[in-house]
């Protein structure tokens, strides 16, 4: 009776919070959305596949799509570009599926003001002492990335307005957060004003 | 980390579109609510019970709830009075339990003046024609009273922007609803702004 146009969920949280895991677990658990590989400069870690978990782009590759205005949004994290292919969320929602999307918070905010329909999920630490242990887990962390990255998460708390929903991310839950994205998904669907999203 | 506030959940929808049935199947998964019982005039049909499925109160007793200010809401609809007691919602919220409370479409435009941060729910008919056949079953109906609730049915449709939520209740799928309103639950208990009902 009332077809509802698909979704476009950003998914954001500081560093370290577990978005990839996060996502992840919803492929593995079948989850049908659209996922969006995100566009980067930064260098790719092991066991990341290019065009699967980022597209890995030269400095001049990337500036080639900034120009070509290819991109929903990009931002400069730490020095790496990162940025969100817009062919990608078009695909995604002319196929009929929810689009997800991975951005740090600063990315969040930018498709907010472009794409205020979206849907703006955080995820947030259980607190600040479990995010640094997340962080000082990653091998690829130098000591002086981490205390930017904390100092940086602090910041990015402070950006929680500019979301819909919260969800914590607590170690060994990553199933049930992805429950709490299925439930906002399924909610979102049975609202009486549907956001509808125009690229 | 948060912790939400309970939740007051209004289900409404036109006569005949399942809100009873709803509730039932609620209650026999175990979803765990406070269901609040509605007090009424009308007379009480074979199986109905006496304080679980309605208060059932004659005119004095209901006027006299009326005139103590011990009513959240009532409306007369088609010649009897319902009405929901303020005791049992509070009683719920105290409890630190989400409240559900079921009304006609009246009843949840009277709720949404009070407490608009409740959240709104309507069971919407999958066809009109699907809603004649339901009301036709009810043996309770005389045809004037069928045309009554089918004209009104109509009129109440046109009341959906007042909602938060839409939810097709069709026929032989009372779990897939429950399911809908169980992540409507579940989203708005991730919300950035909680809703915070105060009585």
């Amino acid at each position: 009776m009332r077809a509802h146009k698909p979704l476009l969920i950003v998914l954001s949280g500081p560093s370290g919070v577990g978005k990839d895991a996060v996502l992840a677990t919803m492929k593995e658990l079948g989850r049908s959305f659209h996922y969006v590989v995100t566009a980067t400069t930064r260098p790719r870690r092991t066991r990341e596949k290019n065009g699967v978990h980022y597209h890995f782009l030269s400095p001049e590759e990337f500036q080639q799509m900034i120009d070509g205005g290819q991109l929903l949004e990009w931002a400069s994290v730490y020095g790496n570009y990162y940025g969100v292919p817009k062919d990608e969320v078009a695909r995604g929602l002319a196929k009929g599926m929810d689009v997800i999307v991975k951005v740090d918070v600063q990315g969040a905010a930018n498709i907010k003001k472009l794409l205020p329909q979206a849907v703006f999920i955080f995820l947030l630490p259980p607190s600040m002492d479990e995010l640094e242990r997340r962080l000082r887990q990653r091998s690829s962390e130098t000591v002086t990335v981490l205390a930017l990255r904390l100092m940086k998460a602090k910041e990015e708390i402070e950006s929680l307005p500019l979301f819909d929903y919260v969800i914590t991310s607590r170690q060994g839950e990553l199933e049930s957060v992805v429950g709490q994205i299925g439930a906002i998904v399924a909610a979102e669907k049975c609202r009486v004003r549907p956001r509808v999203i125009e690229l």
